[in-house]
Parts: C-alpha cells; structure tokens; sequence
C-alpha cells in the first residue's frame, strides 16, 4: 500500500451520451489513516455499474444529491477492510455499499449507505450483480409496487439488462406469464433458454406495438418499464384494466440534451384504471435481507440465470460507464480492480 | 304523452370538436309499453352533461362501449316513472340513472347504470349537480386514490368545474392545504370567496409553472388532474416526493384530432416516487350511499358551494354538451326537459 489514491473526478457535467471525457483522473494523498470510531479503510475490489448514475450527473435535486464538479464519482462497490476502528468489520473484511471511483475510501457507518460485510463466501462479482442493488430494484419493484397475481402477464422492458432478466424470472418463479423486450437476437436468445420466459420481442426486429398485441391477447397486467420513451407508450398501450406500471428508470432518455415528449396515450391510465408508479430501491434497503434470502434460494436453485459484463483496471473506469448507453454490455457491468487479499 | 319519442341519436364521429352537427333529430316511435318484470316507462326531466361523453363518440373499446352510430346518444338523467313493472319504482317516482338523449326510455334494472330513486324531495337538478356523479368522482377520487393526509398540499387542476370544485373543498374539508387552477378572473374569484380555497391560480393571465412553484414551496402532495397535457407536465414538476396524482381524465385532449405528446418529465416520477393513477366512478356505485351521505351533511352545512349552468328544451341537447368544451359553461352544465308532474 502506497501513499498514493487514484481517483475519477468528474470534470464536467456531461450533455448527452456520458463519456471519458467527462472525467479526470487525479492522484489524491492516501485517505486519512486516524479512523474515527465504527470507520473502515477499504481498499476497492470491484465496482458495480447501473443507469440511474447517469442521473447522478445532472446538476438538479433528485433522491440523491448530485455529484459535484471536482469530486469523484460515486458507485456502489466491494471493498475489502485494510484498517478497522469497527469491531464488526475487521481487517481482511469484504464489504459492500457506497463508494467511489477511487482506489481506497474510508468506510462511515454513516454514510449514505455503509458499508456492510458480504456473506461468508460471497464472491465479489455476485454481491454486485445477482445479489446487487439492480436485483435488489427487481424485487421490490415488481412484488411490491408490481403486486402481480399469479396467472397474471407481466411485460418487462430492457428484459436482458441486470434489472430486467431478475425482474422477468421472478414474474415467472411467482405463476406468471412473462414477455420480455430485448434489443437483438443473442440476448432474446438468451432471456428465452435461460431465462425461460414465455415469450420475447426483439424489439430491433419486430413491430413492437403489434407483437405485444399478439401476445398479450388478454392485455398486460403489470409492465415492468426501465426503458421509457416509445417502449413506455407501446406498453400503455395494451395494458388490461386496474393494471400496474412500474417505472423502475428510462434508460432511453438518460443522455437526451433536451427531455422527448411523453407518451400520448396516458387517457388510457383513466379509461383502464392503470396504476403508474416510480420507485427507488434505496426506500427499501431495511428489507434487503427479505430480498436477499429469496434470491439466494433462487440462485442455490438453479432458478436464476444471470450473465456479467466485467472490465478490468483502473483506467478503463469512466468507458467502462458509457458501456452501459451504448449498449455494448451483455449482463451486468462489472469492473474488477483487484482481488482480495 | 303521445305516440312519438323524440331522440337525438349520433349521425357521425367528431373529429376535433363535437357539436350539434354530428347529432341528428329523429321522431321514434313511444318506448314498448309492456313493460318486462322490474322495468319502467320514464319521461326524461333533466339531463347531464360531462366531459366523459365525448370518450362515448370515439370509436374505441374503452370502459364503456362507444355509442354507435344511428343510436340515441347516452347520458346521465333524471326522469319520472310514468308506467311501473318494479313495485320499488311506483309511478310518480323521480329516479336517475344512465338514460339517453331522448323524451322516453325504457328503465331497466339490468341496464349498465339502472335507474334509482331519488331520495325524497331532492330536486333534479341537485341531483345531477352536488349529488351527481362528478361529485362522485370528486370523492372517491381524492380521498380513494389520492388518499390526502390533513396538512398535506393538494392541488386541483379544472378547479371552478363540476369535479375539481368539489375535489377542492373536499381536500379543504379534509384539513389540506388547497391550490386551485382556474381560466379566468371571475371562475378565481368564485374558488376564493365561495369555495375558501388558500390559493387560486388563473392558468390564463399567470406563469402556471412558476405559481405552482410559489405557492407550493414544499411541493404537491396529491394533484387531481382533469386537464393533462402541459397543465399535467406543470404540476408534474412540482410533486412532492411520495406524491400521488389522479387522473380523472383530460379535457384539453379530449377534441384532439391526433393525440398529443404526454409530459416530458415523468422521470420525476420515479426519482420522487410518484405514484399516477386514473379511475373511473363507475367502479365505484357500490359505495355511492357513503359518498351522498358525506354530501349531504357538507350541503346541509353550508360548507360547499356549487354552481349549475342550466340550459333549456330538446332542441338545444347537442350545442349544450358543445359548452364544455368550448368553455362557455359556468358551474355543471345541465338541461332541463321538463317538470316533474
């Protein structure tokens, strides 16, 4: 351990498609070594990556603050605990929660979200993709804000992404009928073996208002949405009466300079009785563990089928990002920066 | 009562604004006289006129069938049994329910929204008004959906109308902070001083944005919206966290010729956990002793104003449902046919 921090900070706000560019790489005195009571010096092992940082970047209040001009970009992360002023995380340690684009963090309990120690055997990569917060939102925003009956349809957007694929498998673990949306024909391969939902569109290749007409004859009964825009609007479209919309993100106008117009059929949410509802995952952090003890019999099952996108180093951080936007992962985005010690 | 029945049944669609020129007067002849088990012989004494109907013109599925064209078109009314097969509907009796444009109807028990009895001694025209079904819609609307907490910040768009004025002073009632949108000096003057809401916006003359901001400093807790489009989008951007928005329906696109693109920001609603539903009061019949109740002991009271805007004669039927739209109404529109006898 050097004296040295590498950091990503971000230099300015991006203006569509976030990329590089938009951050500075700076070396930062090691962080400070007089650990106050319950905190942590990690060192960061991987970092974990999802759309909604691209949000974290827009210089407007939201349900996080944003991040400065200057200051290093924010990601959830594992770490491993190096020094401990924390009984409960002790050195050699591996922890989750929020982190930062650098090298070594200090771990607050006080933190906006601190850091917790992984399960015994936990490897990195799974706390952040199977057992992340993307399958965290998938719980949550499908069962409670979803509430989907079994026997039931439910429609999923991005059905291949990290949220998607979790949210599509546990509508079918819970009896119902899933059709998911994907863009291409490797990733509706896959959501169709793998992850064995009832039908997929891809949503590059076919008339995406039509094929949800044929194949939800009977209407949609919740429509997991993560993409927004046309997909949002097609969605609408043919959902059944007292159906629930849950809006998890809108992936398709994160990098917009200017905000697109909204879907014109939103009469259809009186007409039909149609519950449309946002959420964040982070309301739900106190029942992680409810969440986290269904996946893993899932997983343990073999009833989950995930896939993980992991870059390596330091300096691919910030490309590592724009992954996400143009849509060159397949799974959930990683990047690994060591291996424990 | 002669051998003829007049009606005014649908010539043709509207597109764009409905008026008298897609209705046609036709001479019919008298109802069936022999009436089946629990049905009656009504003469229509008054009838309703709400925004809802232009949706009965489209030619589209929706939560009612559309009216076709060459049949009588539908409305909510008040009539008196004149020929009685119901012992709970003896002649004389003045009932409302679901009944058409035209001076005779069959009342059917099994019809979409059967005839029943007015309470003694209600006039006609309260009936259709603070009784009516906008008042219905008021609310179950506001209390069933928006579930408002005494305190919270409840804004009303279509605020000097039938539905919002009583959403209004419901919220009012309820202990909330209330902010109402109106068109015009005199409709705001109206919610001030007889309605007592705390704060009237004039969407005509004032910065809709920026008021809603002013006045709402710590945002919307519950928006019960009647118009969309950019009144929806402006209250949109000024929700609370955790806020919920009614949709009841949207007059500013119901003449529409195309659909308008929606909001540009329903991301705020998943970054502040909004949740947006729509609702119909037909769901709710089942309930409407509770809600007449409610109404009552307010009316009783005095603690809430209403205005009727009552025009007169069967020819006038379709340019009277054109007023809604074109804005020349002042309190709920309403038609008067004939006295009781």
């Amino acid at each position: 351990m050097g004296t040295i921090n590498r950091q990503w900070i971000l230099r300015e706000r991006p203006v569509g498609v976030v990329g590089p560019q938009h951050f500075e790489q700076v070396k930062s005195p090691m962080p400070q070594p007089d650990l106050a009571a319950g905190q942590v010096l990690l060192k960061t092992l991987m970092l974990g990556f999802d759309p909604a940082m691209r949000g974290w970047l827009e210089d407007a209040p939201s349900y996080l603050p944003p991040v400065a001009i200057g200051e290093p970009m924010r990601a959830s992360g594992v770490g491993q605990v190096i020094e401990s002023n924390n009984d409960a995380l002790p050195v050699g340690t591996l922890v989750q929660g929020l982190m930062n684009w650098q090298e070594y963090s200090i771990g607050d309990p006080k933190g906006m979200i601190p850091p917790t120690a992984l399960p015994a055997g936990t490897p990195p990569n799974l706390a952040l993709s199977v057992f992340g917060s993307t399958s965290l939102t998938a719980y949550f925003g499908l069962l409670d804000v979803g509430q989907p009956q079994p026997g039931e349809t439910v429609l999923v957007s991005g059905a291949a992404g990290a949220t998607g694929s979790v949210v599509a498998q546990i509508a079918r673990l819970k009896g119902c009928r899933v059709v998911g949306l994907a863009g291409g024909q490797e990733k509706c391969e896959w959501l169709r073996t793998a992850c064995k939902l009832d039908a997929v569109i891809d949503y590059k290749n076919e008339a995406l208002q039509q094929r949800i007409g044929e194949l939800c004859p009977e209407g949609v009964n919740v429509f997991f949405d993560n993409v927004g825009g046309e997909t949002l609007e097609a969605g609408i479209a043919h959902m059944a009466d007292f159906g629930r919309i849950v809006l998890c993100g809108a992936i398709s106008g994160y990098n917009d300079v200017a905000p697109k117009p909204g879907p014109r059929n939103l009469m259809l949410l009186t007409s039909r009785r149609i519950r449309m509802q946002g959420f964040i995952v982070l309301d739900y952090l106190d029942r992680a563990d409810e969440a986290i003890q269904a996946l893993t019999e899932w997983v343990m099952n073999g009833e989950i089928a995930w896939r993980e996108d992991i870059q390596e180093g330091f300096d691919k951080i910030p490309s590592t990002l724009q992954r996400l936007f143009i849509g060159s992962n397949v799974g959930k985005q990683l990047l690994k920066l060591a291996d424990p010690e």
